[in-house]
């Protein structure tokens, strides 16, 4: 990855953290994605340090450092060889906790989890689906409707945000671990809430503001989820050179013929692209509110477009640096497997590519909403 | 699938081998893919019905069918849910066992594994890598050099074929699991030899003629994984088209999308063109030798095209089921993952990508060699 | 191209019109499409050897030879150097004059030129665009409304078909030419008629059925494009495998570099695929009323998806050979360049690829339909 | 495009160019691209408001604003319609006359044309190709070698740059006119120089260091033709929204439906990548040999990165438009398929695709030169 036009406090940021990650090789992570223990090592690692919560608002307990510094430390822990397992058992907490609600996606609105108040307490009823970490996880923040659709002019009114225990013993609370592709090191959940009651104070803000709240955070984990991809695409295309300088077929490295080396070179120069793109919207979305020539508008399709274009060169990244191992590809030992079956996550998630092409193309474009 | 085109019989032994298949649906090939456990008793079901060593040639003990058949079964096999490591369960015990010299490559000539001849025994030496399902066949078919490349003209020559007992408990012979990406009900493996004997009518055919053999044999082994890949691509097709049947999202079945609708049918005619190909290689196959029309020049063109078409469609197929399932392409419960960890093996073996283009270059199109 | 698997029959015809074509070089083409000159030498040359109207259903006053051997023959001619351009210069004539009903697409329901009875006379009022060789044509087959849609049951009743004199200086036809990006050597056009009167026994067949008529038209439509874009296809890339061989720099020919090689080989082998897709389909529609078990489903897939995979296929060989010759690809005088432009016609007509997903979408894969 | 992230200056500039840009609609550019009429007309009203030369180097009589502003500038003149053609009838002029010398490509160390002292004066003899307004201009930069290969211990020694008088009646200077894809308003050609002779003090610097001063002008002009392209690009989208938004079929804008909508809004994405990499690179070679942590090579991967990106990301969109227009975007009268005729120039120009993948597989992935 090329350097310049980062700030130096970024910089050292990026060093700071990889040579936390440089005690967690890629035969850690192999070894977690199989076992599917979490990871909790790289967690207290990075805590010891101060790292945990940096970009946390600092009304939810954080020290409020920028997205931009956050995508750059997601990125780092990805890039060590972490990937995106890695990368995601530290996102909810150093970042926020908005990530079990964004990855409902953007039928969001329609979401039919309920929390009923009740006394002093809210009964929360309802299923949500992958949620990550929640194995391991013993607070949760919750997106639930409080006002029913029938009752609300827009869907996006009467929701409500909640910072909630979770207790897995607790009556009302049951989980299904739901078998995956890849990122097992970190495990991912159905969540099924029945009359699961809470203190009425852990909601956050007012009652029905919780959209708005969120909507903002939306945003911001398209950036953490970009900077992920990229992390992933770099750490795929390093091991890919590193093995087509070393291998020798047919008396030469492999890495001398064009059908390896250029394919490498178009998915690096993609990277580079994205990760433009994706440093670009960080900044946006952190100028915003600060800089008035700075649209919600805009940073809409910086973040979103930013999640798509990281998230396809990092599949690309990934593809390419698969088919350069040739067999070795295939073999765990050699960790590019592992990076291929993460690098779907960024894809799907939290958005789908189809819903970032309606939005640019109805935003941007001018297009009709097709569906 | 589109069946104008095949002869009845061809037809008939699809239907026979989709319902034997059919006792095993897909839930039983994730459970393989998870446990590592061999599917042996698909094996045991299609041996039942005597569909074991239809297409193996008759001087090794087989029936003879031709390699168009052999590929339509492996096909049915991959098709049914089985996918890759279905098929390879079946694909070297049904169809001939060159696999383990093939999947070395193209630097076949190369091959440093040696067989000494001495009194009635040869002592076999060397080392190979991604031999599948050793850790349970009892036989193999080894291709070993018997006078050193030094020795011979060409590196063609100096080769033999041998059938010979694979005794794990047998001194010199050693095994070790490679932990790969996909197919994992099917073990692969290191194999090692240190002075392995052997008795020497293990040999087929004559000393020295070990290649000729082989090399007939590579075309028809790209026909089998060609049918491989397309069976796992329809397969993937199946899933997504049913699953965007009947998703509902923002009030209509996602598939309405063409955002969904599109790659999916774009991917179905390629596979459609793939499949063309496919059989058309598999005829041109049979008929060489047989017709003098049909020249090497025209078998090898075909073939290492299907493999690499097959491959490519099957890829696409796999990748945009896997995006059009949304998160539920990342889920183990909806099989799309597996095949997409698997679609990897027929774009990577028995003959990488860029090696069939070489081919293409320098054969079709008159280009220099470039490596 | 890949000759096994033609008819001896095919082949003969393949090479006689090869032939005939060779006396009109690229340099023909490159100065016809410049002046936009209407090549009727060509025309001559096959009419003289008796090419022209051979597979003209013989109804029409053909000879009705099969849509295999039009296909064959409006490829050979595209492949020459012909192009496009050369070909639907032929096309038409040779083959059915359908081409300009056809090319209003598959909104052809919707069409709005009205022929209305006037005793011995119709009167012909509406207009038309893309009619090709209008400048210079005499007689055209003409779909137009005798019943309004208003009094029909489905929009595909109500329609004739007529095969009419094409006078210029009639009163009530008009001419319009589109400037277009390539194929200049064969006018479009857009063709008003107001009031044109044509008499009533031109009527082909009954009144009402032309949209049976048409309908299995489109299908053989369908393959021949997708025959003009092989042709097309494969001329692109044996020119560019020519100048790769003798473009030498950095004292090497470039066709040794893999990244000129590779991507024209992989172009090939799509070529050769979508050809093997369009003789299928052609042979499907020549066997379809013959053979029960060919049924309308099985030509409509096999031909749309012929004409989509050829046209995808040609285009990808056009662009490559392009790229291939460096800044040449850019001149005049390699001819490249004209292929390039002219590639975009299959792939836009006569139906676009949006509409062939759209139909396998629906008719294949069994999604809604999304418009 | 995006805004956010330009400088006021930049925004200003872009407003101000365009302003002059509008009264040169896209039928001037129909227009002089059929007939091939050098379009003098927007060099004249770009002179008037002061536009012409402001990035020349100062000591080459401009004005010294950086290649930021001049990329800026350059892509407004192309995105307002007049494309790659009307850009480059501005572009030698405006900032640097080094296009003729790079247009030669990376081979330039092996560059035959020489220039032999005599006298007071130089001897020119030699060839040069892809010389752009030749037919009008009567300046030239011209790289000539001053010692020949044999005399130098590097190629790249012995080079000297001259600005000479470009004279077509003199003797010793011919001319051929190229007939191209595109960008017809403005010439190409051959240029034969037979003992044609200069003055001495035509020399730029000293003699034998031409070859540094082009050097550092090669990533100028990546940047320049990377802000064409991208012109191009977004002209090019604009029309096809605009076409989408208005053009009714099946009682629907196009653009509503995702398979028009979604390519677009994708290869905008795209596109808006390319920008953020264009000016990135723009800005690093602006800072170069200010700042000492701009490397040299620094400024190589990103102009070469930012060429080769909005080269690839205009020709994807021009593609895109000319598909969403159906078979109106093979018509002249809608622009983009002149659009679609010269997006080949950036991805051929001023270095090839697979130059900058060698560049970028050595320079950045370490992997061996290939060629």
């Amino acid at each position: 990855m090329e350097l310049t036009g980062f700030s130096q406090e970024q910089l050292d940021l990026r060093e700071a953290v990889a040579n936390i990650c440089s005690q967690f090789p890629d035969e850690y992570w192999a070894r977690h994605d199989e076992s599917g223990v979490y990871p909790h090592e790289l967690h207290v690692a990075l805590a010891k340090h101060g790292w945990i919560g940096i970009a946390l608002p600092e009304d939810l307990g954080g020290v409020g450092l920028g997205i931009s510094e956050a995508t750059m430390m997601l990125q780092t822990i990805s890039q060590s060889g972490a990937g995106i397992a890695g990368a995601q058992s530290i996102h909810a907490n150093s970042v926020n906790d908005l990530r079990q609600v964004i990855s409902t996606g953007l039928e969001t609105l329609k979401l039919q989890t309920r929390a009923i108040r009740d006394g002093d307490s809210y009964k929360i009823s309802g299923q949500k689906i992958w949620i990550s970490s929640a194995q391991v996880a013993s607070k949760m923040i919750l997106l639930a409707r409080t006002t029913s659709l029938q009752e609300v002019k827009k869907p996006s009114e009467g929701l409500s945000l909640f910072f909630i225990d979770f207790d897995r013993h607790a009556p009302g609370l049951e989980l299904k671990k739901i078998k995956k592709m890849g990122g097992r090191a970190v495990d991912a959940n159905e969540v099924f809430f029945d009359n699961y009651r809470v203190p009425a104070d852990t909601l956050i803000g007012e009652e029905g503001q919780g959209f708005k709240i969120v909507l903002h955070g939306m945003n911001a984990e398209r950036c953490l989820l970009a900077g992920e991809a990229l992390g992933l695409g770099y750490a795929a295309l390093e091991k890919a050179s590193k093995y087509a300088q070393e291998r020798v077929v047919f008396g030469r490295p492999i890495g001398q013929n064009q059908g390896i080396q250029h394919p490498l070179a178009a998915a690096y120069m993609n990277l580079e692209a994205a990760k433009l793109a994706t440093y670009h919207a960080a900044r946006v979305y952190d100028t915003s509110g600060k800089d008035p020539n700075v649209t919600p508008h805009a940073v809409g399709v910086a973040c979103n477009s930013a999640k798509y274009l990281a998230a396809e060169a990092s599949f690309t990244a990934c593809e390419r640096s698969v088919l350069a191992h040739g067999g070795m590809g295939y073999a765990q030992e050699y960790h590019v497997e592992r990076y291929m079956r993460e690098c779907f996550v960024p894809r799907i998630a939290p958005v789908s590519r189809e819903m970032v092409m309606n939005y640019i193309g109805e935003k941007v474009l001018g297009l009709p909403r097709s569906y």
